[in-house]
C-alpha cells in the first residue's frame, strides 16, 4: 500500500475489495439456490433482502396457516470455528451454525422456513468463504429451510489473520393452536432422549482448554478413548440437525398433539435446558443408567479434571435433543424417530418437583 | 486461574460465566419489552426463540395479509464499532445496526416486524452490553419493530480485549401485490433523495484509515470543516432510520402505488445501489448540483486524498435513501417526507441507458 500523499487512496487500500465481493456472490449463489423451495422468490436475488412467500399458491404445497406465529432464532457456533481453522477444514461449521438455530426453532413445533448467515472476518478469500457457505447450504438442505441470504463483513481491524465469527438467524412458522410450549406437560409424561453427535457446538471454551492447553494434546492425536478418531475430527463432528425427524413426528400426530415440550440441549446441558420447557412445579427424573456418555466426554472429564456436575452444566453428555410426550405414544414416537435415523431412548419421566432435575 | 491438576476446572475458568449471562437477561429484558407490540407473544421469553403473531386478532390491529411475503435481511455495522470502542460510547451503534437492516427491509415496501441481534465479544460485561442493547432497543422503537431476541457469544480466543462485533437480522412482511421491486420504473420517473446523517455505517475502513492513521487526527479533534463537532462525534452519528417515514408515504398511496423503487444507500454508494433497483435499459441522470455533500465527506476526500469516483463508490455522500416515484406525485411525497422530519430533494430523473448512472 502506497501511503504517499499524492497517491489517491481507495477502499481496497483500506482492506475492502468490492470486486472480490461480486466474485463471491457468483460462488455462493448456487449454494443458496439448491436450498430453495417454490416459496422462495428468486427474481429478487441481489435486491435488498431475501423474499419468502408464506403460502405458495398451490394446493399441494399450501401450508394453510390460518393464524401463523413467526418464530425467530439467532445463534452462533462459538469457538468451534477455532477448531475448524486449526484443522483447515471450514466446510462443516456451517452445518453447526444451521443446527444451532433450527434445533431451537423446532422446539416450538415450528416449520423452519429460511436462514440467513453473518460471517465476520478480516479478509474476503472467496474459495474459503465458499467452503464455509457449503456447510451452511448443506445444513439448510438437511433442515429443509432455504438459505435466503447473508452478509459477509470484512473487518481486518477486529479479526486476526484467518479468524472468523459465524452467526445465523432462522425463521420458522407455526400455527397458533399447534404451538408447543410445555404448558400441557403433566406428571407421568415420558421424556425421550435423542442422541447427540459428540460435543455439538457448546462447551468448546472448556473442551479446548482442557484437551489442547492443559492435557497438551494436538488435533492430530488419536487417544485410545476416541477409538481411532483424531481429537480434531471428534471436536469437528457437526451438530446433529433434528429438524426433519422432529417435523416428521409432529406431522404424524398433528391432531392428537402428543408432543408436549421439546428442548435443544445446548449451553447449560440437560440441567439447564430441560427446566426451561417445564411448567412450574414439575421436573424430570432422569435415569442416569439409561445411557452412557460418549467417550469424548469422559476424556474431557478425566483430563480437566472436570467434575460431574460441571460436565452436565456445560456439555450435552450424549443427549442432543429431548422430547416430552404422552406416555402411551412414547414407543410409537421412538419407532418413528428410529426410522428417521435417530438413536433415542427413554431418558426419564416427568414428576412433581423442580426446578432442578432429579437423578435416579 | 488455578491450573494445578488436582483443582477441577469449570467453564468460568475457561472464560465463560453462565451466571453473568442470567444477570444480563434481567438487564436487557426491559429494553426488549419496550419495543413490543401486541403481536409479540411475551410469555415465551426465555424459551427457544422469539414468537411473533403475523396477524393479531383485533380488527384495529389486523394487517390483513392475504398473501404475505416475508422479507429477511441480515447486516452488521462494520468497523464503526471500533469508533464506538475508542470513544467509549457504545450506546448508539445499536441504532446503526437496526438502521442497516430495516432500511434495507423497507426498500421492498415491507413492514418491519421484528429484529434479532448477535453480539460476538470476548467477555460478558453486563453494564456495557446493556449500553449496546439500549441502542438496539432505541433503534427498534424508531423503526417500529420488536426486539424479539438475540444472542451474545463470549469468545475470548477470537475477540481482543473490549472488541466486539455486531450483527442483526430483521424480518418484515409485505402483501404480494404491494411488493416494490423496481419493475414498474419508467422513463421520466422522479428520483427523490433523503438526506443522510453523515457516514451512516459504511466506509469506516477507509474513513478511519484516512482521518486517524494518515491525517493523524484524534477522535477529540475539532477540525474547522466539522463546524464544532469532534471527529469522534461525527464518525459516531447514528445511521438515520427511514422506516417510519417511508412506511408513512406507502400508507398514504396504498392503492395508487406511486412509489416504484427504493434504495438504501450503503456500501457501493449511489453508483452501486441505485442501479440494483432499476430495470435493465434504464438509468438515473443525477443532478450533481442538487445537493452538496456534508463536510465530513470533503474532509475525507481532501485528507486521503480520495478521488471523486472512489468517494461516490464508498460513501453515501449525503444521500442515505432514494425513492423513485411517479413524477406527478413527487411534490406531495416530498411534503409528506418533510412533515415526517426528513430532508429531501429531487436528485434526478429516470432515463434510458445504464447500467451506470449519468451525471448532469
Amino acid at each position: 500500500m502506497d501511503t504517499s500523499p499524492a497517491s489517491p487512496m481507495t477502499y481496497k487500500d483500506a482492506g475492502v475489495d468490492i470486486q472480490a465481493g461480486d466474485a463471491m456472490v457468483d460462488l455462493i449463489r448456487p449454494l443458496a439456490v439448491r436450498t430453495y423451495d417454490p416459496r422462495v422468490i428468486v427474481d429478487h436475488f441481489g435486491g435488498f433482502g431475501g423474499f419468502f412467500s408464506l403460502d405458495f399458491p398451490d394446493k399441494l404445497l399450501k401450508k394453510n396457516y390460518r393464524d401463523p406465529i413467526l418464530v425467530g432464532c439467532s445463534d452462533g457456533v462459538g469457538t468451534k470455528v477455532l477448531v475448524a481453522l486449526a484443522t483447515g477444514r471450514v466446510n462443516t461449521v456451517g452445518i453447526d451454525l444451521v443446527a444451532m438455530n433450527v434445533n431451537d426453532l423446532v422446539c416450538s413445533g415450528a416449520e423452519p422456513l429460511f436462514f440467513l448467515d453473518y460471517i465476520g472476518t478480516a479478509r474476503l478469500d472467496p474459495p474459503r468463504k465458499a467452503e464455509i457457505i457449503k456447510g451452511i447450504s448443506y445444513g439448510c438442505v438437511q433442515a429443509g429451510c432455504a438459505l435466503l441470504g447473508g452478509e459477509t463483513a470484512e473487518m481486518p481491524d477486529i479479526y486476526r489473520g484467518e479468524d472468523f465469527d459465524l452467526a445465523g438467524f432462522a425463521l420458522g412458522v407455526v400455527e397458533r393452536r399447534r404451538l408447543i410450549d410445555g404448558r400441557r406437560v403433566e406428571v407421568g409424561d415420558t421424556v425421550i432422549a435423542l442422541a447427540s453427535d459428540g460435543l455439538h457446538s457448546n462447551g468448546y471454551g472448556l473442551a479446548r482448554r482442557v484437551l489442547l492447553d492443559k492435557a497438551g494434546m494436538s488435533l492430530d492425536d488419536c487417544p485410545p478413548e476416541l477409538e481411532g478418531r483424531t481429537v480434531g475430527a471428534e471436536l469437528l463432528r457437526p451438530t446433529r440437525i433434528y429438524a426433519k425427524a422432529v417435523r416428521s413426528v409432529l406431522g404424524r400426530y398433528r391432531v392428537k398433539r402428543v408432543v408436549k415440550a421439546m428442548a435443544h440441549i445446548t449451553g447449560g446441558g440437560l440441567v439447564g435446558n430441560i427446566p426451561r420447557v417445564l411448567p412450574a412445579g414439575l421436573t424430570v427424573r432422569v435415569k442416569r443408567d439409561s445411557w452412557s456418555a460418549p467417550p469424548i466426554f469422559g476424556l474431557i472429564a478425566a483430563k480437566g479434571p472436570v467434575d460431574d456436575l460441571e460436565m452436565l452444566r456445560v456439555f450435552n453428555m450424549g443427549v442432543g435433543f429431548v422430547m416430552i410426550v404422552a406416555p402411551s405414544f412414547a414407543r410409537a414416537i421412538m419407532n418413528d424417530l428410529r426410522r428417521r435415523g435417530e438413536r433415542c431412548w427413554v431418558l426419564g419421566k416427568v414428576r412433581k418437583g423442580g426446578p432442578e432435575l432429579e437423578w435416579a
